[in-house]
């Protein structure tokens, strides 16, 4: 099953020529989400050749503009290519009154239902479930009420060898043995041990931003595959951090690092920063694994045993 | 004086790759101004190397969102980059509570003043005017209320020609003479006709977008020296046009032609349309004088005789 995480907004605040506000394209099997919706989303999508349409979940981090200020264009041009499909939006507290009114006086009545859930932001929890799958939040220190978002693939089953079957197993056995029960087939025990391999490890995904630097996150964090967390100032400019709750590229490094996490992304730029190579060097000074947040670029979690 | 006109998007309704929605950067002599400001109008303008900040007055013709949706990005982008002149908003009804809306929940507190006007929209009415220009609505026929713009210079200054005048004359006389009257100097009189030369032509920028075909449009235009109008559909979706309130390419053609402008800009084009050249060439049958409104293209109005 696919895990990727295509980044189509790095800037903080304000765009800069050539990077976007946040947002990011994740695609795990074949379902689609968004994370946050900065302005320009759907142009970046477009971009990108990646279809509005497929996408069934979003999920806003908080209500400043450059995190969801592209949503009432997304939505409308949904509705003009006719979009029938129920769309779900995961956002804080209000959302709903600024999209109101935006399309109040648009006299837009869109074609497709849209679903709208507060986020719960004082303690994690689970706010999309399938049969794979769980969306968590995780509460952050913003300005502004803020939580980011952790994607986990459930418990795997336990994966058949089929030459170690016996023919005409029944459907029910095999569901069975995936599940790590022994059965009993033709009044002989099948041990589920000897005819499967164990599970493929659950891959995880954490989105942070915006947030300062925050310790009770990195339990929140802890183990993931990949982490994406704001990195917004070089440590030089940590009082800036400090006053408008930002996290510094070191700090940035040293969640991934105490968090133990496969991968770190930084993003969420300030865009007094021309040359983001300098951030990237800080906060892998703390956890080497670090990559840059970029416009366009993709990111995937593999299978692992 | 510069009078020039910058596309910042063409495209209708949605943005198509390359295309980007309806907006125009206005720049009268040391003035700024924007028409419509339709989502990533900000990119548009950091990408062209345009200021934001030199942007005094904002008109937007209608509260469909490929004409505003970008409004709130702009001005916390300018809020965030400590803007502190005024700016003043022309638009429809209704503005100022989608601007609240959206502000209340990202908890801004704008450093500059926002003034916003209630565009009329049953007659055409000035809506600015300074020392050489105005500005005035034109009524459009749309889904929703909807006016276009007529960006006129005032009646111009007879120009003097300082080699024919006599050494001493005082400030004042000057100013006469440049308004055409005669005057008497040191005992003698001074014809302006015999000193001057006649005023340059006013000049004048119509933007008329969106509407249904009208000719009530061509009274309100007639002899500007640059017309836009809307040309979402070839007239073989003329159908289409009908329903959406939208022009064809042959009747923004017709309209150009019937009110004799100097140059056709056509723009607001369906993302149904691949080649705008089809387009072109349509309207270009009734007006000749016509070009395509793409992105990045700056229209002159030179000074003339």
């Amino acid at each position: 099953m696919s895990f990727e995480i295509t980044i189509l907004g790095s800037s903080a605040a304000v765009p800069v020529k050539g990077r976007h506000m946040t947002s990011q394209h994740v695609r795990i099997g074949n379902q689609q989400f968004l994370i946050d919706c900065g302005e320009a989303t759907q142009h970046q999508l477009i971009n990108l050749g990646i279809s509005l349409h497929k996408i069934e979940h979003i999920f806003i981090s908080h209500l400043h503009g450059d995190h969801f200020f592209g949503l009432p264009g997304l939505l409308s041009t949904m509705n003009m290519q006719r979009r029938t499909d129920p769309l779900y939006i995961h956002g804080p507290r209000g959302l709903d009154e600024v999209l109101l009114a935006n399309f109040k006086h648009t006299k837009t009545d869109l074609s497709f239902k849209v679903f709208l859930y507060d986020n719960p932001t004082m303690f994690p929890e689970v706010i999309y479930e399938n049969e794979k799958l769980t969306v968590e939040t995780i509460p952050l220190t913003h300005r502004v009420p803020c939580t980011g978002f952790l994607f986990r693939e459930k418990q795997k089953q336990y994966r058949i060898i089929p030459e170690k079957l016996p023919s005409g197993l029944p459907f029910e056995a095999f569901r069975a043995l995936k599940r790590g029960e022994d059965i009993d087939f033709q009044g002989e025990q099948i041990f589920y041990k000897n005819v499967t391999l164990p599970p493929r490890k659950s891959r995880s995904y954490a989105f942070c931003s915006d947030t300062k630097y925050s310790k009770s996150v990195i339990s929140k964090v802890y183990g993931v595959d990949l982490l994406y967390h704001e990195s917004t100032f070089m440590h030089r400019h940590l009082d800036r951090a400090n006053t408008t709750f930002h996290t510094t590229a070191h700090q940035a490094g040293t969640v991934a690092k105490e968090a133990k996490v496969g991968e770190l992304l930084i993003g969420h730029f300030s865009a007094r920063y021309g040359d983001l190579n300098n951030l990237l060097e800080e906060a892998r000074e703390e956890f080497p694994n670090t990559e840059l947040a970029k416009e366009g670029k993709q990111f995937t979690i593999l299978e692992r045993e």
